[in-house]
């Protein structure tokens, strides 16, 4: 169920030219842009790029750079791009552009993803970025996380729907004995988490409930450690992203970056804009059910300015 | 260059009823069998399968590995398969029939293949096995080899031309680094020789010939430890699939398959089995450059009877 609101029929030629005369001159036209942009799907964006391209001579994607800023630029920029350009870039400014390694998104990705919709944006970060995202990331972090990251977005998981209960069985055990001494960095740890196939993993979790009454992301937390473990955060998340029902997942991912002290706004547009043409709706009213206001509501007061418009717009808001 | 020598038509009828007769009553024709299936493509020999099952309404698989035996059996049966198939059975077998791991034709073909090629084996691997090559994998085996052979089959290698010639200086630095402390197994190595493009690994691996005046994989060896070191013995064939042409790779399988004291049959068959259609006839060449022995001799001094009657008729024999 998506939000987005947008016409059947626009004229590319008329768009381009509304978008051409709102960056033209002295300062931006922001709300002719969202007016437009935020209410076109990704095809109907797509041709207007290629249009204003050949109508100006012109990247429409550097102008729209060139023109806007702050949380507001990014969140037209990565609009703009084919969804899977725009993993692409989320993956790649997750792993470079910044001091300290963003694996939620990476995580994210890989295990919501099907494996072959994963590999297809593996493919198009390395069209953009000449290079694999595996050696970028692997060159970004070390260690124990660098182990789970590698394994996790490498491991093609098998897809199919059978379960084997001894092995569920067994393996709740094992990670269980690796618990109860505190090693969670434990390589059987990843290596159940990260290979099996989800299915598998799902009733391997289950049982692992039933037998020791607790689900297992509770226990992943070393309690002697205040500072947050970058390891046991990736592997809370990669059972979260498998467990969890992707929209709830998302709804907690919004959730979280809006409660925080300073909103958390790489987040909020991460998942506004990647899923405002897919399920958003089904966000949407798991938020309203989790937090009893909306959505809508708890986004105009957190953010402000053109990035609110912007994402209410995307959010389904006709103004 | 392919060596196998077929007909252009066959009747995948006659062919049929021809093995059929082979397989019948006490004894099997073992001759009659290599003279049909010796000499018929990947193509043909799927027609006959399919063309045997429906006439005698039996898998024409199964029959074989009941009729045959040892070598010659294991030779017949990949050759039967089609080549993914095929390709999905070497690594089963290589992960789970033998009490160790075999990690060089896991190598081998993550290496060897293109990135595309190699995942369309996974995914063989996957309808066959009803699991990820990953999590077989994985379970199989541990500790640093686990890290090193995950982390090869699972890099999705970027497969461009562009050469990084300050990166791939500052990597043979950290490389010989490494070396230098007998650091084998740290995890800088680990992640350069999984992660980074062919072409770039081989600008990495010449620059470090250059500077150090040796070629890395020498050193890749513990002369402290008299036992065979599984680890460094997997970074060395990592190393060779990816700076060596691949007929010159394959040809040095087979050499050192022929000169071990008792001949490595599973390495012979595998090699001549999946090459015949391809390239085998390069390998021949500079098995005989190399060894001034031609393959077809070293074949018929290593080996016998229907093994190597069949090896001998794929390697181009008429008789």
């Amino acid at each position: 169920m998506a939000t987005l609101i947008c016409p059947e029929e626009h004229s590319p030629v008329t768009d381009a030219e509304a978008i051409r005369k709102a960056c033209k001159g002295w300062g931006t036209d922001e709300k002719a842009l969202i007016s437009i942009l935020g209410h076109r799907n990704a095809s109907q964006r797509k041709i207007i790029r290629k249009t204003y391209e050949e109508m100006y001579n012109e990247d429409l994607m550097k102008r729209l750079e060139s023109e806007l800023s702050g949380h507001f630029e990014k969140a037209v920029y990565r609009w703009m791009l084919d969804p899977q350009e725009r993993d692409a870039v989320i993956l790649h400014v997750a792993i470079k552009e910044k001091s300290i390694l963003d694996y939620t998104s990476i995580i994210e990705l890989s295990c919501i993803y099907s494996p072959h919709d994963f590999l297809s944006v593996k493919c198009t970060y390395q069209a953009r970025y000449k290079r694999s995202l595996e050696e970028d990331l692997a060159q970004h972090c070390s260690g124990e996380l660098r182990k789970l990251l590698l394994s996790v977005v490498g491991t093609y998981r098998y897809a199919g729907d059978e379960i084997d209960v001894k092995l569920a069985k067994s393996e709740a055990d094992v990670i269980y004995n690796a618990i109860k001494s505190k090693e969670f960095n434990h390589e059987e740890i990843v290596r159940i988490i990260t290979t099996r196939s989800k299915t598998q993993l799902r009733a391997t979790l289950n049982r692992y409930k039933d037998d020791y009454a607790s689900s297992l992301t509770k226990y992943l937390r070393d309690d002697g450690e205040k500072t947050a473990n970058a390891f046991l955060g990736a592997l809370r998340t990669i059972i979260r992203c498998i467990t969890y029902d992707p929209q709830a997942y998302y709804e907690k991912v919004i959730r979280r970056a809006l409660m925080k002290s300073g909103t958390d706004e790489v987040s909020v547009t991460r998942v506004i804009v990647s899923r405002a043409e897919n399920d958003l709706g089904v966000i949407k009213e798991l938020y309203y059910k989790r937090n009893s206001v909306s959505l809508d509501h708890a986004i105009s007061k957190h953010t402000s300015g053109d990035y609110m418009n912007f994402l209410l717009t995307l959010l389904g808001n006709q103004k």
